[in-house]
């Protein structure tokens, strides 16, 4: 009998660690070639798989694939695509089995966030229904570590570090400058639902940084907000906010939605950052600058913290034990056993419990004025951003790699995707 | 007769590496102590010395001013205070000579950009016009680059790092993305009148990246920027656009200052991208993501280069060297000998050719179509970016110390600043 192949994909936006999975992924099946086939990846995601456009990685050589392991982005494409209900996408959920079964598909990988463990659920439900065999694991990704039932996810630990380096270093600079020029710096991180990177802002307060941060999990009050900037002006010359994206109003307005609307209607693009400078420069008067990292933060792999770029790997490779030991419908979680010295292990969540389920901020993370973070948070945080994971350089430039992502030769008609 | 002792100041905005020259400035007066007696810095700049409130550096340990190397920011405080001319401010500058006189200080070593050269070169006059023996050095500093008669400034080359290794890091994410998302990344960075910084961004191009770069030298003009970008986008699937803050229309309307006032009549407090991220949208219909570094990109001491570090640091010795070589009224330059490999040495150039003059890219740097760089630009780019000059790290945090400064008795009375 034919060894079954793999497929894996990635979804959603990427982050500075997602490629350590898919090395963690192929090397642990290059690794049980006497178990499983070829690791066949999706091009641009669950896309990929849709429209029969497969990605053989046996094409890639193994020096090639460890160098995903330091390389950020998704080195096969992702997609934003998510399938909804079978009953209205039942079409799409059937192509995928069509598929997986013309290419001798039996292990679903698909790595991702909340959206796409429910993708992954349905697959394992519909192969069920359909009585095709497959094996459907979902590998944690995502920056705004909001899956349940895992202690983190993979991603997290390196916009976390990068947003506490960052926020560091500017504060520094603004508190040399603060006498005759700039007294606050505000940075707007991501985050649209959960606070868990704006949270890592608060670390720098450790380093004697006056910080106030902004949670989505805390409905903003521009009073309580400026009297706060106002008096830590007044006692260290200077403070730094970092503010989630997701910060909003009582009755749910976001912050960043509160600028002018431009000659078209369009709404101000601006992100929260701007909104919250222009508020302290009308009601305090103080100088200000402000930064958005945006995409900047979650791709920042020269600044990935070891703890999260091991664990991306780790995740990759736990789910193929866990597809070697006949798990479906299931994700590999971290547990931690303890903060210090930072230990953990690799369990098992159902995808039942996994899908469509967002982990926010817990309130005792957040310090009682909602304006910082608490001791307890500060030692979840902290082994999370530990280690540099430097990738190699030449000539001053980061060595990331391209794959040459041959394509799998079809098999079926095609497949409009809508 | 007691030596001689030195001031030093930071002027301006702050560095990566300013506290490198610093470095440089102390240990080397400290390697000379037959010949120069203390450092005393300036509290904030040049208003610690108008207002006599000094740092005696002497108070560090030698442990502490090595680890000056790794720190961002100004250890001692910078300030934006510009000393016009002698005839408006002369009560300023003779005030300056009161303090260096009551504190026996014969060397004035001021660390900063075009402006601070230009108040270094002031002093040095009045020195002379008022029979004051005072050597006034300058010690170059800015992320702009836009000294003259200087191949580089230090403070340049990591900045450069920092914007190349993140248009890289954002442009490989975006790359993952395009397919069912974001297209174009809209990157702002620093360099009001020069772009040397935002050229940085056109070294991502050898990475396989389409990049379109934004100047303050060229005249922006929307319908050849709107076809640039689309025809990238139609090719590659994505681009990446790099825009300097400075970037302006032919009429010298900053991007910046096209967005629409708010319920105040203030200008919309938007940089340069989401500006271009808006016309984009509107030409285009492509969806984007921007990111305004601002603070971060200038403090970035966690992806310094080795070359800028290195030379920051020897700009400061080579000042000491120069101000006991008995030079007085110039600056330090850096004279590249070659590219490949890189070779430099120090040389000398008057405050009189230096002061308000600014450097801009040369036209030759830039390709014909203004909205890249070319080969001679990259050449000249690549080796100041060179090297990762990482500082040490504790528990996932960067070590940057902070200074005790401590107060050098006054012995004057109070002056009124303004």
């Amino acid at each position: 009998m034919a060894l079954k192949n793999a497929f894996y994909a990635q979804s959603g936006g990427v982050t500075a660690v997602i490629n350590a999975s898919a090395c963690g992924v192929i090397e642990t099946v290059r690794a049980n070639r006497d178990r499983i086939g070829k690791v066949f990846a999706g091009r641009d995601g669950i896309i990929g798989a849709l429209t029969e456009d497969l990605i053989d990685t046996d094409k890639e050589s193994a020096a090639t694939i460890a160098q995903l392991r330091h390389t950020p982005g998704g080195a096969f494409g992702s997609c934003r695509y998510k399938l909804k209900s079978l009953e209205s996408h039942r079409r799409e959920y059937q192509r995928l089995i069509e598929v997986f079964a013309a290419h001798g598909i039996g292990y679903f990988f698909y790595n991702g966030g909340g959206d796409s463990a429910d993708t992954c659920l349905k697959v394992s439900q519909l192969a069920e229904a359909m009585d095709y065999p497959i094996q459907a694991i979902h590998i944690p990704k995502t920056v705004d570590n909001d899956l349940p039932l895992t202690d983190c996810c993979p991603g997290f630990g390196s916009v976390a570090k990068y947003v506490a380096v960052s926020a560091l270093e500017a504060s520094l600079d603004v508190r040399s400058m603060a006498r005759t020029s700039t007294k606050v710096f505000v940075l707007e991180v991501m985050g649209r639902h959960a606070g868990w990177i704006a949270a890592a802002g608060g670390l720098v307060e450790d380093h004697g940084i006056p910080v106030v941060v902004l949670f989505p999990e805390i409905p903003f009050e521009e009073e309580q907000f400026l009297a706060r900037v106002s008096e830590l002006v007044a006692r260290h010359g200077f403070c730094t906010v970092v503010v989630s994206e997701g910060c909003h109003h009582a009755d749910g307005r976001y912050l960043a939605q509160q600028g002018p609307r431009d000659a078209f209607g369009h709404e101000q693009l601006g992100g929260a950052a701007p909104v919250v400078a222009r508020m302290i420069r009308q009601g305090l008067g103080h100088k200000f600058h402000w930064a958005v990292a945006d995409y900047l933060q979650r791709a920042a792999r020269h600044i990935a913290s070891t703890t999260d770029a091991k664990q991306a790997y780790e995740a990759g490779a736990a789910a193929v034990k866990l597809a070697l030991k006949g798990h479906s419908a299931v994700m590999p979680t971290i547990e931690r056993i303890s903060d210090k010295p930072y230990r953990y292990r690799f369990g098992m969540a159902p995808l039942t419990e996994v899908a469509n389920v967002e982990k926010h901020m817990p309130r005792h993370y957040i310090s009682e004025d909602g304006f910082g973070i608490t001791e307890g948070c500060k030692r979840y945080l902290r082994p999370l951003i530990r280690g540099e994971d430097y990738p190699k350089y030449k000539d001053g430039m980061p060595v990331y790699v391209t794959l040459k992502n041959v394509p799998v030769r079809k098999k079926l008609a095609t497949f409009d995707l809508h």
